[in-house]
């Protein structure tokens, strides 16, 4: 009964067994290979677009490196208050974009409220020289508190955004758990909505290491950039085509949403389980893999006790991660234990 | 016939074995995993000290971690014209040392001369306001022309370095490489040395991708700054089993002095069997897995269509790599497509 | 009747017949001279302690300055959500320390609320690798609305800080205003108060270009490293004493002291005369010398109309800043054209 | 018999005289005052084209603005190996490029060799992802030598350079004494010559502090960021018009070139003087207001006991600098004392 993290849990077999079926002969280094190109072509059908992508090993990185081309250092990122490029990259973005200020914003369920974007953005203009101006919007999707921006919510601020020439990053550490909870396309929650970048995490559901930074059409011509900083960081990997096909495998014959979609269920089951319970209230509603619920004591030492593993928030809630690999029998048991 | 480069060769069999046996259920995230410790724990033994370890994913990434902890943003690295941090790394340890100076130095073979340490140790004072002044001497392990510094080599220059209280860091992209040349122990060509750091590379001997920066006991107390830049450089992955398991399974029994003493036997081969044709003269003695040898237009040509795979180096040499997977066949059929 | 800024005042003539003195003759370069020397002496006199002392010639260099050497990259000052440093330097604290973040705080009349720091404090752990630790708090006296922190409120903040081993920056572009207001001793507004250090501005408040960044004795060692930042920042002016005589001159017989109290009493003239009238509105108490007040356009439109000189604030206030020169007719002529 | 530095010599009467002159009633702050526009006005005059100017208070921060628009944090400045950017400014250009390379280039007297120039430009690829690639040629115009380029000699550099799409900056700390040995037109030796930024200095020749980053026509479109890079180096005066105005009285009537001749014409005297006696050899031709000579020991003591002070250069030379205010009776005094 191991909620503690997506990252805790191990790789799915596949892309187990795409690792050693890229693994014959010699391949052209730093990501020049067939596999990676194969890999570019399928999210090219995924997306609906010509697009540009360079793989990368974490979510970090990947949100870093989107920020480093979008983002001047004498410019800044609005993004909320709790978004994990301002709370859980040690600065990340800072170092990236070598100097660039990270703008924290108020919302509930760590959603940007348009009213703080609108606030923020009259507060910060663009054109004077002692003040930091905005230069990109970062969404992330699903978001630190499990939810996801409905299609109209990334229309509102993304609109209001865009109105002040900010480009937009989307960090989609876990964007399949988002997307099969909207039940739109890829292309709708990205470019179609006028998202230019996005940090795409396979890592949460199921890869060992695999995650892509997109450059859609609106910011294409940026790859240059990106591969500068990219070798730059440590981040082009010799043996590139060890990462991109574990996110061939993942993204093959819709693995990818598969995965997510078990992930999902699981955590609904779990979030309406716990929260039937006497002692139990959601802190946010369940909208992909994770749940954040406030415990009382005692049912949170009786959990624990039964051998579940999930963190304690800092607002004082229990946070449960599901993944890709969580079992029915994982969650009734768990529900039994609370019961 | 591939001679390209050994980052274009596939990983071991025993590394991709290692992973799926590593990918049993639920582990800590970001080194904290039981995988991690047990091959700190081994490094320990080979390298007869306690030390402090960090996985990363490149070579680059390890170089300028390194760097990172060793040379202030207003300080300098002394390293050879030809190093690889000096000339392929896109900057990474100006990037990772946020604004610190590499002073190139001469000497041949890609061996820095004694001579011109000095004279760099006496241009560049190390308390005067206006003038950057040197900390870390650098210095790669097999070198950036297949050559290896030998023990009295490396204590003449880590010496000079050490009187003006320098740190020294060592390149060991390909480490194992110019072990099996000395014939020494890992700790003799390292910190018994005076090396305070090394970059450790697997990647170019067997691993998919898999590389330890190592904090030997004289700078151990640097680890949390070092895993402070790690994470902060998108280099701390969520699953780092997967990369410490490589690492693990190439120490493993000797495989690394293993594969490298097998690469380093067919460069050698190879080595000298082209040296000994008319119209081919070798620019640097071979001393690891790499062969630097000037052919005339003809042999190059005819090598070239016998389908051999090598670099025109920009000295006018031509480049031929080993790897671990390199076989008596393939060097019997260049030497023939050349004789 | 010039209310825009202390910026657009001229010089005190006492400080231009000081850059005359000083122009005898040869003198060492870069801030050995014996003008400078003076300088710190007359501080230490003033300040009743050790010190060490570096001059500048902008107030958001020395605030960088200070910084530069209490965050590290990759941790966090904590300061209002209006501080300068964050408003109002195009980002020169994230420059200058290299990639650091700046947290802004809530808190009234751009004084931090204590409960807004204890909450900061409690969400930014010090040792978890993935967030940016807080490492100083930066507090502006006089502050950006104007207002003074009185001694137990600077007591209540830094023994907050303190407490996590923080480190103190105070921001003292209008130090004098701030110092007159309060009443107290150089000493106690600073280093007794646990400031670490001080950026003291000379500029707003009658001289032509002369700042200094003061290390108070628990952070004396800092000094070389201050230096080396100055230099490398270009702000390591050659002939540093015209920089250092400006201040001896302003520190002379209680000059600072005095022109302060005349621009404070200018604005308090303007505060109570404005704020006696229909139509307008204190918006932040006069602590200083600077009038925050919320005007009907009819009035602001009249003192426009007699050629009165301010700015409107982004909050919808008018401000209204007072300097050395200011004189009791420019005072009388604004409260008769408002009147 | 002070020849130091000319950074050890007072301020010309006259530059004072505009600081007290300047110094009437209310100005805008940060440059958009009026004594600043008119600055700019006469340096359009004397350079016969349009072009935008940013005052700034030291050399060392002219240089490291002007690389700071054309360098980007990944790619590289060439310069010559005693460049004062290279060798004197603590890394200021890898400080304000946020972490670009500087290649220290060979040649005689301080002077880039075509050659090397040339060598290095093939050496180092302008495209290659793992290359740092060249983006600036910086030439220093009086030299570290004491030297000058001809206009020949600038337009092969220059001209090389341009031909892989290179910009050119002009270190001219001493542009005066340079412009003055080789009797062109100041458009003549830049931007006719292919110089697209200029840091001209009059602070080594008559004044407090007081330097310029000027734009020529090529690169003027990099004003608002030069601007913001001012700003957040905390290099953007409030009170700027004290350092324009220093610059405008150094200009008016060819008061610059006065000083600059005279200080040439001492330091010709000085060093023919010198160099006519046994026991002493000129390092370089003197082409300015330095004269490098080999003494020996008896004649180096000799003029020391004569109260003569002058730095002992790292090559082993004696380095005398003359100023605006080196006197003849002084040059006879020294001639004196050594003959």
């Amino acid at each position: 009964m191991n909620f503690l993290s997506d990252t805790t849990a191990p790789a799915h077999p596949a892309l187990l067994d795409a690792l050693v079926e890229t693994n014959e002969g010699f391949a052209p280094s730093y990501g020049a290979d067939a596999v990676s190109a194969g890999v570019k072509q399928r999210l090219q059908d995924i997306f609906e677009t010509e697009l540009e992508v360079v793989f990368t090993v974490s979510g970090t990185a990947s949100n870093a490196l989107a920020l480093s081309v979008l983002c001047p250092p004498d410019a800044m990122v609005l993004c909320h208050d709790e978004a994990h490029i301002h709370r859980d990259e040690r600065g990340a973005p800072e170092f990236f974009t070598k100097g660039g200020k990270l703008l924290p914003l108020a919302g509930d369920h760590a959603r940007i409220s348009p009213d703080a974007l609108a606030d923020a953005l009259k507060q910060w203009p663009s054109d004077f020289v002692h003040a930091t101006p905005p230069a990109v919007l970062s969404l992330s999707q699903l978001n630190e508190s499990g939810c996801a921006y409905t299609l109209d919510e990334l229309d509102n601020l993304i609109g209001q955004a865009k109105a002040r020439d900010l480009k937009i990053h989307m960090d989609g550490a876990r964007f399949s758990n988002a997307l099969v909870t909207l039940g739109c396309t890829p292309a709708e929650m990205t470019w179609k909505a006028g998202v230019d970048i996005l940090s795409l995490g396979a890592t949460k559901n199921g890869a060992l290491a695999s995650e892509a930074v997109i450059l859609f059409p609106s910011v294409k011509d940026h790859l240059p950039r990106l591969q500068a900083h990219q070798k730059r960081a440590g981040l082009m990997l010799p043996k590139m085509r060890f990462v991109s096909a574990q996110m061939g495998a993942w993204l093959e014959d819709g693995l990818w949403l598969e995965l997510a979609r078990s992930a999902n269920d699981a955590a609904r089951r779990l979030s309406e389980g716990l929260a039937a319970l006497d002692g139990a209230a959601l802190v946010h509603p369940t909208q992909g893999n994770e749940v954040f619920i406030r415990l009382e004591e005692a049912l949170a030492t009786r959990l624990r006790d039964a051998g579940a593993g999930f963190y304690s928030w800092p607002d004082g809630s229990a946070r449960f991660v599901t993944s890709w690999c969580t079992t029915d029998a994982e969650i009734g048991a768990l529900l039994e234990a609370a019961g």
